[in-house]
């Protein structure tokens, strides 16, 4: 812990995708320096890791960690465990197969840490009430519960009356809007990779894949990650 | 993630030191089936690893997982920083060099997840405000928030109505206090593991030292670890 000094920058939970992207393209222009957190909490495939390191680097963020949380195993998930099968455009119901049990909870935890460490004042995670709207811990009540417990979990909050705050600039956004802001601020939507599976191209099937399509068809722009 | 189903049973967030066995053993009467789950962050020794399994098999728990979170690196603490020295009977004036930020709201976020997946009702754990009140996540308030969060960040609790609730039953007790209430438990305090530094046998100096030894005496009760 460093004491005193400065409150500035942010941490930005960077997994890859188009969201974290437009994140990290954000907090760069709004809340420099910026560190990359890149959590591998035993996903199906590492792919995504590669597109991290990507944007990292063509950002030139002030330090990229990547963490690998095997807890996959522990946490009952579509996501984490592959005797299960990825929902492919089935209509949801109720909160799909793919949530991971206190997944951002988790993940703002570690942010946290890190942004108590550096003295930062930001931390971005690119969660979507629009698209995700089944995940508990993508809707508002979860953001604000996580900073009101910021302020009493952390030594900076008890001792100087500060904490990092959760930003979510995407919460409201269509993936049609996510693109278009992308675009205005330059994210390169070649190096994301949205899709569940790890092949060499997207599979084009999945959720993550159909979302994609249709924000950048809604949006007018050619996604540029199908022309590699 | 399992589905509908009785909620019944808990997780004990185990160290291998004697605040955490102790909650074991209150967890085994008050909320079985345990399922233990002890997370190594990085700190400078692997001893207390062992203790904590030697006391998961004592305790016949139905499940017990051991995560390594290669956090260290990034959270400034004594505990994780091997450059650092760590506190020696100095009086504090504020929270001592060994705070993790954001520690225990990383823990508390896994064990969250873990009781989510298992539909436990309980997470147990070993915190105590008397002896390390400079801790802010060893708080009622940090407790309070924590359990405020859950209710939004988990599935169940937005779809079914409940969330695993954190139980902290050690919080306002002394050290003396707890050696009498484990003694009443049948905890094995030879198995459990308090120190600092990784030695074959305590070291006697440091900070959590002082403090097992300083409950044992006013318990009037001898540390069986010490005999070894």
């Amino acid at each position: 812990m460093r004491g005193g000094g400065a409150v500035r920058g942010s941490v930005v939970l960077l997994s890859g995708g188009m969201d974290s992207a437009t994140c990290l393209a954000l907090a760069a222009r709004r809340d420099p320096p910026v560190h990359a957190l890149t959590v591998h909490y035993g996903q199906r495939h590492a792919r995504e890791l590669a597109a991290a390191r990507a944007l990292a680097r063509r950002f030139e963020v002030a330090s990229h960690a990547v963490v690998r949380l095997p807890i996959g195993p522990l946490l009952g998930s579509a996501l984490t465990d592959r005797t299960r099968a990825l929902p492919r455009g089935r209509r949801r119901t109720s909160i799909p197969p793919t949530y991971v049990p206190a997944r951002n909870t988790l993940l703002l935890a570690l942010a946290l840490g890190v942004a108590e460490t550096r003295r930062l004042r930001a931390i971005y995670l690119g969660v979507n009430q629009v698209d995700y709207s089944g995940y508990p811990d993508c809707r508002p009540p979860f953001l604000a519960a996580f900073d009101r417990l910021s302020r009493v979990a952390t030594r900076v909050g008890v001792e100087e009356g500060w904490a990092p705050r959760v930003r979510a600039p995407l919460l409201r956004l269509s993936k049609a809007e996510i693109v278009r802001l992308g675009g205005t601020l330059g994210v390169p939507w070649e190096l994301t990779w949205s899709c569940y599976e790890g092949g060499r191209r997207p599979c084009g099937l999945c959720d993550a894949c159909r979302l994609r399509a249709k924000g950048f068809d809604e949006a007018g722009v050619p996604d540029p990650a199908l022309s590699r």
